[in-house]
């Protein structure tokens, strides 16, 4: 997929989604742990939101950086919708991935951006502004720099269901089908986790997690997963075993072997 | 309940406690995602288990402090058990609270180190030693120093249960009868967030989290969360409203109102 670009494309995108990993930093931390943890999205006028707030902040901040940086590129947010482009490329944002996280003060919220051609994600980044974390993946780049320095992603090669340690972010994941589903590859771990949103992802291109399944996903959730998994080693498809990018339900697996195991399992999920 | 101690006597504690700290997070770190996520408590000798290495390594360094430091006082460990002292003080340590959020990668196990006296405890230390986070509580101090810098810890104040923010660490908590206990508080909060361990109640201190309900919990697990809430301003007991600090089935509140909101559900839990 990456094949069509120069290395100064490459060098450019790289360090464009640094940059605006960078400028999110500072709005997403800005009402972090504020002591307002309620997520007042009445619509009313009256309530201040804060993780509205950080999310329209952060997003502002990277869309100004894109305005300069990158004006031919297109971009799809979260919060600010979408925006056409001539270059063939597609920023996708996500200021702050895992908003109940956030609200709650757990540090397994993320800002993901990814570049995205007609394809699919080419490069993404999963960014954990607290703990000063940061994911990168795509361009036979893999790697994760954090507060013990940096190293190389990849995913675990080795496991089997039966050792498997599988994510989600809610125990209450999707339609009761979907459920079901879920509940089938779980009840065949090893041990199943909660809660850990974006962060859930990181983990598998750590080689710590095997599987993460999830259900009703955006876009702009999964596009930097993909990327930071693929170049990990990892495989992440929808329940079908087709592209992912475009949300619904997605699995992420650290290895091919187990990604069929699983999704033999969810393929029987009506 | 800290009334009797000298000023000497508190700067000492306290400064052993960080030393405490600060030797196990080297022990901790060195196993922490290094590729072999599996618990492998088979004692068949021949796995290596990475959590019981790192948990086991982490103890013997702060046991090895207190013989220095502080041989007189008691110390209960959940690695190597229970030595008795003549001082009326009890070191209890956990060096690895959270060991299947350990075996993931997830930042939200910590190191707890506590001491107790006849009454309860009366300082502790909740230790994130990735992120570098360290929430400490009792005579008089209530303080968090993490990435961010340092700031000081209080619970909120005011929110009641339909505001409120409930943790756990398993949605399958206890027996079906402290399930049913814990879904009766839940279904009344705003947002149910499961998967945290302790650092579920380092964000009941932060004023971020309003109630953590847990159940079959030991000593160990909770002598620290007790005195880093307690002295934030909150409460602590167990399902009948007495001392939790022996463990059971645990209730921590960001308040007394909100704790009575809650002990009133659960209290008819058989």
């Amino acid at each position: 997929m990456t094949g069509t670009y120069s290395p100064d494309l490459i060098r450019d995108i790289v360090a464009t989604a640094h940059a605006l990993a960078d400028a999110a930093r500072p709005e997403t931390l800005r009402h972090f742990r504020q002591g307002i943890g309620v997520d007042d999205k009445t619509g009313d006028g009256v309530g201040f939101d804060p993780v509205t707030e950080a999310d329209r902040a952060a997003e502002r901040a990277m869309r100004a950086i894109l305005a300069q940086r990158r004006p031919a590129d297109a971009i799809l947010g979260e919060e600010y919708g979408a925006k056409s482009g001539t270059s063939g490329l597609t920023w996708v944002l996500d200021p702050i991935d895992g908003t109940r996280a956030y609200i709650a003060g757990t540090p397994t919220w993320g800002v993901l951006i990814s570049v995205r051609d007609e394809h699919g994600p080419i490069f993404g980044v999963i960014d954990q502004p607290y703990i000063g974390e940061r994911f990168e993946g795509g361009f036979g780049i893999a790697r994760l720099d954090g507060p013990l320095g940096e190293s190389r992603l990849a995913t675990c090669a080795s496991r089997a269901l039966p050792e498997a340690i599988v994510m989600t972010t809610f125990p209450e994941i999707g339609s009761p089908a979907e459920q079901a589903g879920f509940e089938a590859v779980s009840r065949k771990a090893r041990l199943t986790r909660y809660g850990m949103d974006c962060y859930a992802y990181a983990l598998v291109a750590l080689g710590q997690v095997d599987l993460v399944i999830e259900a009703g996903l955006n876009s702009y959730d999964i596009c930097a997963p993909i990327a930071v998994i693929e170049a990990a080693g990892g495989v992440v498809t929808n329940w079908q075993g087709g592209p992912a990018h475009e949300g619904g339900r997605v699995i992420a697996a650290a290895n091919a072997g187990i990604h069929a195991e699983a999704l033999e399992l969810l393929r029987q999920t009506g």
